[in-house]
């Protein structure tokens, strides 16, 4: 199996082209990370929008420039507000991103889940017993959290591209992101991110946005996953994780600065 | 057309008011900023409480000090919920302050903002885009940003003002609030403000704070918008916008005991 | 009465513990702080995880290793959502705290705390108005803060302790941890706590990870109020509000490792 190391370019690259289409994004998430997903965004110079009501959902997913749905809080009328979105985007051509949490065990979110498959994601974003149980492998880890590692799970986010058509990136000590045939791997970060409730699903809403970029769209999603992981590993440094999020969100702010220099 | 510069005499009255009277604020507000605009009010010495069913929310509103509804992640539930919680507010003469977020494209908040303006507001903060969209000039901004700006946006301000009965702020970059007949500017603040969700949002809920104070209401409601420039500004300076939350937040707790020596 | 006070060696002794068994703990918990407990539980080792759905929510608390219940925000459909897991909790014999968030003078929650009384919570964490309400002695405070000290508090926990069956921690300016026989004091902490939104929420989660630990319940879950008391002091030292709960966070982390030095 062919895998490569994507080189720091790719994430500075990224970093400009979100700057300079600023994507805006409409995010259908869960309770816990929805601020610190609207700031990561706004610190790599998104423009995130929350909005909810079913009817609402499907006006704003044909306005925005990505969709991202996270089921981790995942309710009945959530989901029929999601799947109003997902449709409104997919006439309209808006790329929309599945965060598939804590999928396996839970009958709604795993049930909506293999719905939402077969409805043309570009990108899914998960951790490897994410990634492995929404391919049918196994029945998903411990509540939100991987037992598993990606390189374990890759074969498993390859066959999951394949089948349906997405960008897929199973995230944890190395991120690997493959369309199925292409395979690319992003290293860095740090262990604290563990520590830190919603870096990936922050990480899942950055996805959503780089799929609104012209360009490659694996690199593009690649670049994503390598831009969290350089900001993640300049921020743990020496940091415990409450000191963690404001250092992150200012490196993130500040890659963009770099690059332009 | 006239406007009165406000000077930060005011501000700091509005901070000594908001400490000495500790107003118990309602706060039925958007998914994404509740945790921020709790610890803003907090920080300038109000008492946040947030309650959402529509029973609890009808009793609550009558003993609250002053109440938010702002429309951020609005649902048909939650607009039965705050309609039940502004008819008891407005029978127990309870101020109420209104948050159109978004106001313009999208209907079920749309719809629903039109029916609260005649439910006499105490107070509507907004940007550009969204008091125009309110007063009926335009259809609102792009998701939650506004495209206009707030100068551009005052003859709607003071139309709303007017036709509401309302303290209408609009703001941005300087902040205009009016009565429809006399209006204030308040200067400050920092481009960083953008770059951190619920900045508007919290701004709002310190506006539903200073309607419950005594004196002149247009005066507080100018003097709250120019107590959070105030601290924005001192914040965002030599940060970004990770450490801008814990700054700001200090900042404004710190406003208090500078007015006091 | 006989009070004895809490030594540190049990807060370390529970730091120890809460990295040691990393409790997965399931919240179901209110709106405004649900990141911040999720912060909170992963820098003290324990694994948090939200699920709200009443289906998911009744398989969750089978798998989870401790259920936290907080109505800070219920609805009508969270409430029905929050008895199916406390129902399979029961059934699964997985430990679940309550925090009767503002119970008293609103009917929903005071209503379904009463309801919530009769099912063996093994803990309930409040403050001093809260356990007077849900022991039936008053209407609660203001709003969301109380209008009592805990120490009056005390013989009201003790009968809710008594007649619950449930550890009943009374916290405030001292913690009182009791089960109706022993009863245990924790000192320390900052008044700068109450002036940041959740920290007694957090603490209710903390507790219910407590509730999932091996040895003396009562021990454990003082050992959980007095842990948060010394994080709380030494992140008040010299800061703001702001500034408050990064290095609240820092602390709660930092905790484990000077244990184990």
């Amino acid at each position: 199996m062919h895998v490569d190391l994507l080189n720091s370019a790719q994430s500075a690259h990224t970093a400009s082209l979100l700057h300079q289409h600023a994507p805006l994004v409409h995010c259908m998430t869960n309770d816990v990370v929805q601020t610190f997903t609207a700031n990561v965004l706004l610190a790599v110079g998104a423009s995130p929008a929350m909005v909810i009501d079913a009817g609402e959902a499907a006006q704003f997913a044909a306005l925005a420039g990505a969709l991202l749905v996270n089921v981790g809080t995942l309710t009945h009328s959530r989901a029929l507000a999601m799947r109003a979105a997902v449709d409104s985007a997919n006439r309209a051509e808006t790329p929309w991103t599945l965060d598939p949490v804590a999928v396996g065990a839970l009958t709604l979110r795993s049930d909506f889940c293999r719905e939402l498959l077969r409805l043309t994601p570009s990108a899914i974003r998960g951790n490897a017993s994410e990634i492995r149980a929404l391919a049918g492998e196994s029945l998903g880890g411990r509540g939100v959290d991987t037992t598993d590692t990606a390189a374990a799970a890759l074969p498993a986010a390859q066959k999951l591209a394949r089948e349906s058509g997405a960008i897929v990136a199973v995230t944890g000590e190395v991120d690997y992101i493959t369309d199925g045939e292409r395979t690319l791997a992003a290293n860095g970060g740090a262990a604290l991110m563990t520590r830190i409730v919603g870096t990936g699903c922050a990480l899942s809403a950055v996805v959503a946005a780089s799929c609104a970029l012209p360009g490659d769209r694996l690199l593009n999603v690649a670049g994503a996953c390598l831009l969290m992981k350089h900001a993640g590993q300049r921020a743990a440094e020496g940091r415990g994780p409450g000191s963690f999020t404001p250092a992150f969100l200012d490196a993130l702010y500040a890659m963009h600065g770099e690059v332009a220099a």
